[in-house]
């Protein structure tokens, strides 16, 4: 009960809608991770990991976010949410285009690259809620190959 | 002359192959960039900029490269060429997948990530090609605000 009522305490709208895009994501049997890009209180793009629909190794999430954002120009004042911690792939991208705040479910499942963004500024938040956790602990018990593919450890 | 015949004696045919794919970008109007994944001798897949062709600002040459492997499975025995040293989103890539070797056709232009790669166990070769040196350099003359869109310096 503690957990869920943390849950709902830490979470906005703009998680919410990447746990959205994550569910979305694994009833098209790909993995379960989302992501959205938000200036200014506006949600600008969304994005899944489509390594499964797509066979589309790089578009983890946050990648395919980025990708459907277009060309925004500049990322000042954007924020990147996801439902895990960005792995190096994603913080390089965080990095590389000066996206300056990330917002991560949680890390639990994966610790990604938090430390590599931190040492370049980036402010990065992890939510620790237990619905992200959940999404990837049910999914990597039933497709636990799938999920090393992923994180290149196959 | 000289810098000719180092090139001729350094470039292999899939730097060559890199460099074809960043004159295609560059007839199609993009940043003059280009990619190849190499295994066992064979071309796995090849890739350019695609930032101005399909508004796609994650589509640096490395990551369009990458995108259209689509999934290899492992990377192990790979080897990444691209015409420019790798930026932090490419070298993330390369960091993540496992992926042991890059080599770059020059990184006077722009730094990149080397030490970041370096600091992953990544084998880093820069070849320091004045084709590929002139290519940049005549591109960015012509469009330096495009150049410091895609690396995030707008």
């Amino acid at each position: 009960m503690f957990q869920d009522h943390k849950d709902v305490l830490a979470m906005d709208e703009f998680m919410a809608a990447a746990i959205a895009e994550a569910r979305q994501g694994l009833a098209e049997g790909g993995i379960p991770i989302g992501s959205v890009l938000v200036r200014d209180g506006v949600i600008l793009s969304r994005g899944h990991n489509k390594r499964v629909q797509d066979a589309a190794p790089v578009m983890h999430a946050e990648i395919d976010c980025l990708h459907n954002a277009g060309r925004v120009g500049h990322y000042r004042g954007t924020v990147l949410y996801s439902t895990l911690m960005p792995c190096y792939l994603c913080a390089g991208a965080v990095v590389q285009f000066g996206i300056k705040k990330v917002i991560a479910g949680e890390s639990a499942t994966f610790p990604g690259a938090r430390d590599f963004m931190e040492s370049h500024g980036v402010d990065v938040i992890d939510l620790d809620l237990g619905e992200c956790k959940t999404l990837m602990a049910e999914f990597i018990q039933r497709q636990p190959q799938l999920w090393q593919e992923d994180i290149g450890e196959l």
